[in-house]
């Protein structure tokens, strides 16, 4: 047994298997990833990793698979898919997610290539672990998968968590004992007994309250936006996206910099927090038509901005921040009388969940501090955004 | 400045005014009063007392009056109240509440009395601090009230705190440092900032979900249900309410000690937790006709029960938990435009308090072991309650 | 399994063994018996019981017996004796502890007549434990006892972090995990691999720290020994010393309410925190003779002072603190060549303990406000009290 | 006023100075070099930035000017003293520090460099701030310079706290709250009443323990060697020392990684973790002459064992740390007769601080797996090892 120590859980117990997988050099490379990206412009405590949150997740799926009693195969695969969930994250994490998955037609949670070589591939091998199923239950596609990928998962409990404990930002702090103690197998599937519905209530809460204030701070999304057209750039400029996805964030910040030029400028402005500012920054109850926008690609729509305010096209940049794909409060819940209802028909919190996020999105338009208020005037008109909100029926949404 | 070691707040400092007011009688008879009341039957941390509680809230109100640039006279209103604000609870806090106001016609927010008489009359004298003032700040009848007794007061922003701190009750986490941050007057009025509105959204989910967790727990509803019974009787009897009131918890549990007979077996049960149990406990959605319920006295349909069932009244206890009496989300903010909009219009999550703490009720009916079944039959009958939920109409609430 | 939060440990898990115990009578009662006695007087949040502690200790001692691969019946016997350690306690701790034990022979630690009788007796026979070799667990007369009562146990790791937690003292965080880790069994005793020296240490500096700052602060010194002399005279009026043992807090304070007199007025003054107040309080570097002070009884050299003085003698009350009994530092440390030293040689800080407590160590003498000038000036005179400190050679001490 | 959050201070407020210093690239250059160098290799969560640490002793420092009265300017110079302490280091703090001393000639606390020049020296300038005072402060050279750089400064309360948290070693947590408001100006110098010698007994403590846990625990010990010899390396093929030593950490893994050859291979070691590992690693008491080996360079010393060993000479690294320079408990405690004495006179656990950390000091001569046996037997031989501890007199220390 290998013993680390962490500042969530205290010590994190590594068995043989668990072990040799992390000593590999693809879960290594996880020590040197950022799990919040660019977030320490905003936090400077947000310097966590990949790495700690894999054994952190990898901590609670054992925990898990044990309280579940699920047989020895079984909780294997879980506690391996646990370890190694984010070992095909890019560099910065998410922040580099978007633009290389547009390169190369993929997602981070598709790490088959990485399960079947190298010495990762070697060690799973060792003890006998299927790449292939591994990558079906980080991808959450098998029922026990939602343990690692799911509503109420284990990557879930152990990043708001930690990401509270680094920011700062309490709102992250959740009961995930009691979310553990209260999930149950039924038909196969997890599900979660009544007594666990307020801990779940409050783990959608915390991260619906980390969006804002962490994961969309306007801080780090232009930072992020920032980044994400200077590897747009580097790309189109030749380098393999391939190379920049296996990079860690070191080697992604090092090769900015010798790559001069646009990525040198921006990876130089990041460093030293000369940042972008923001021109537009409004919600969707702003936009006189949000469909036209929705359907615009963010650079098609940053060209035109600035081709209007008479500047530099790579100048003005757009974010049309995502929103969250899944729609909550599916979670099977088991009432007293053994009955199953989803989450959202028992908590009334859930079923506001999806409107929430949307109330928190935000168009933003960035530029550079001098061109700030010509960009401003020319977004308003191009984007059509009203002075006062706009009441949409739900149709244009 | 004397200076006090507190959990939460490291060290509370306290100005000459504040030390002899907190070395009255009456502020240290809040040294044994328990904040929770029986919650500590649940929780065994929860062993906290008022008076912590009244100097957190002192220490949170003095931060804030600074913060808003209060005026000298304002801001030590501000404090004596807020260090005062819980000096008129009875024993066991909550516990008696119902029962004494019955009784006395008066709850424990009136305070008049203790702010004019014995030593806390003659502290507040020496500083020249009007009790007629203190009770309408502690009221939160006037704007400035709002800090002491309002949607988020230091009140609540040291209960919720304080209250997860000895619980070990992970959802009272708040960021009340924020909270203050954010708050600003606005036409004489305390307001709060955008940028304050997550926050806020936190108090009021956290206070949400301690309500079944921690403050509505069926045990303690127990424990305090009994309890309640336990002195209507020992008044009934003859005790004096007014002196009840003016206990503290080791005096109401001597008292009902020496009383014999059914308090005293009842405060018997309550010290070796041998409670009674749960016969019937169902939301709204399982009874036939809530109305019917909502109108009648809990001590009225205890005795039809327990007539239906055959056994002596006392031994059938009926709780009906009282909805939070204030409808949440008027609090003003303030948007980045300047303009001022109640909080409900800008948090989806605020909407839903209100149907949340709806499904969170429960009407309880309680007995002895022995009774249950006999108990539930004639209950469950009685109040026609229903295997599956019905659907209600508005009206019907 | 019946799960119970806790603010140190989480949840504590209670299998049905440790479940039937805990309702016993007995143990309930520890729920109204707090853990630091009048501690709450100085640090207002202390007001954490015997039974929290008690359950702590419980978690601790399974953890360290699964660590251990103790047979299940020895792992059983030590759950037990964890949990039941502290049943033989008097109302408020350690304040009542001298005083009865001087009138009934006996310590806290004797609890054989609990554990055959009543129900705790009947619970101990239905899992077919017994009683003899619970208290001697309990006492730490055999070497798994070390686990319950030595220099590195369940005990201290509990309290020290439990006190921290309640008091806000921070001194008392400890590395409980670290130390159960590295425990394990040499030739049938406790003993410490090297790498937990360092977490040995720290629990031993952290006691050493909470000494002066919480367990012996002036202020509950006094209050305890108010007390001390409070139950004396009530035990010399006629009280019973076996039912006064059998209290929990609250029946003692009634009962001292009741009782009026002496009882009465110190009750009084602890409820109300009108404390006496320090004449004298001396190191030994200040005794002329300290020899002369140690061999004296603290009610005689009291009496004598009050005589010196002009006043009433049960009003200069006399406070000489007992040092720690036994010598820290002769736990087995295991080398990394395998070799068997105690802790003293392997760590400086540890050979410093004794005289660091001895350097903490006060000589007080209390009494009334109004009194204080005169008693003091007696008890200069009488104690032989110095101006300056005195150097003395070891013989003296 | 710019407030920034902080998991440990909550938020720490910035003021125009503060925050246009902070802003300078100097400044944002702490951002991207970790305060525990390399120990994330240890304790995955330690990767927390100079940056962070620099806003904590600021913050700490404001607070203590405040309670200490300082004049205005006093209270400015020590505040931005505080923020600017650690402008000097070079990348991945400490680990740089030896090697780049010992090619310039200087430490990292002269920054007068940096203080005069750059936008640090424009932002200086504006605010009036003389570079050669700030300098002294930080060098702890003024009396008030001990706030900043003493026996109990704001740089340890933040660091050790900070520390704690990141790596969740317990022994960190202090109470720095209590230092402060204990801490005094007497005769023009910092000074502590006696009401804070536990507390600065528990700092003192906290740091001997952190020292062999984490700043010196071996595996960081080995990975700091081996970066140390590699950058040594990379000089002495012709770097510039003081480009280096103005790299960040980034900067300095890139330049290591394109020098390729002996720094390159180490690089890659650390970054995949693949670390020499321990062929020696003794206390003082097994040396048979330990003036022998202080007299001796490290690099010399490791050329001779590899010599004797037969292998490449870089493959053997010789680490022996450097002892805490400075005496620990001079610090001025004043009793409550007002008289002046120094810590160690007060506190028998500051006398012993010496002696431990003498104990905890270990020779380290490491190289690869493979070599391990081989470098073993030479070192052992050549070192004059010893089996058994060796007796010293004080004289051979």
């Amino acid at each position: 047994m290998t013993t680390i120590k962490d500042p969530i859980h205290g010590y994190v117990k590594l068995d043989d298997m668990a072990r040799d997988l992390a000593d590999t050099q693809e879960m290594q490379r996880l020590r040197w990833i950022k799990q919040l990206g660019l977030a320490n412009l905003v936090y400077p405590g947000a310097n966590h990793t990949r790495f700690e949150h894999s054994l952190g997740a990898y901590h609670l799926s054992g925990l898990l698979a044990r309280h579940l009693e699920l047989d020895e195969d079984d909780a294997t695969d879980i506690r391996a898919a646990a370890l190694l969930h984010d070992v095909g994250h890019g560099p910065l994490s998410h922040v580099t997610e978007k633009v290389l998955s547009g390169f190369l037609r993929e997602e981070h949670e598709n790490v088959s290539d990485r399960l079947k070589r190298g010495e990762l591939g070697d060690a799973l091998a060792d003890y006998g672990l299927k790449p292939h199923r591994i990558q079906r239950l980080i991808r959450g596609e098998t029922p026990l998968g939602q343990m690692v990928s799911g509503e109420v998962d284990v990557d879930r409990m152990d990043y708001l968590t930690r990401d509270a404990h680094y920011t700062g930002v309490a709102y992250g702090v959740i009961d995930y004992q009691r979310l553990m103690e209260t999930m149950t197998m039924r038909d196969g599937h997890i599900a979660l007994e009544e007594g666990g519905v307020h801990a779940a209530e409050s783990l959608l809460v915390s991260r619906l309250l980390m969006y804002p204030t962490v994961y969309f701070h306007h801080v780090s999304r232009i930072a992020q936006k920032m980044l994400d057209v200077g590897v747009r750039v580097m790309v189109e400029e030749g380098a393999d996206p391939r190379k920049i996805r296996d990079m860690d964030d070191t080697e992604l910040v090092a090769a900015m910099i010798s790559s001069g030029g646009y990525p040198g400028e921006i990876i130089g402005r990041i460093r030293s927090r000369h940042l972008f500012k923001r021109a537009v920054y409004v919600g969707r109850d702003r936009l006189e038509s949000p469909g036209m926008i929705d359907r615009g690609r963010e650079g098609r729509i940053a060209e035109e901005i600035a081709e209007v305010a008479g500047i530099e096209p790579l100048y003005v940049l757009v974010d049309k921040p995502e929103l969250p794909r899944i729609a909550e409060g599916n979670m099977a819940i088991i009432g007293e009388d053994g009955e199953k209802k989803p989450l959202r028909e028992v908590s009334p919190l859930v079923t506001i969940m999806e409107s929430a996020h949307f109330a928190a999105w935000r168009l933003g338009v960035y530029t550079t501090e001098e061109n700030r208020e010509r960009v401003k005037k020319a977004a308003m008109r191009h984007l059509k955004v009203r002075r006062n909100p706009v009441q949409h029926t739900f149709e244009d949404i």
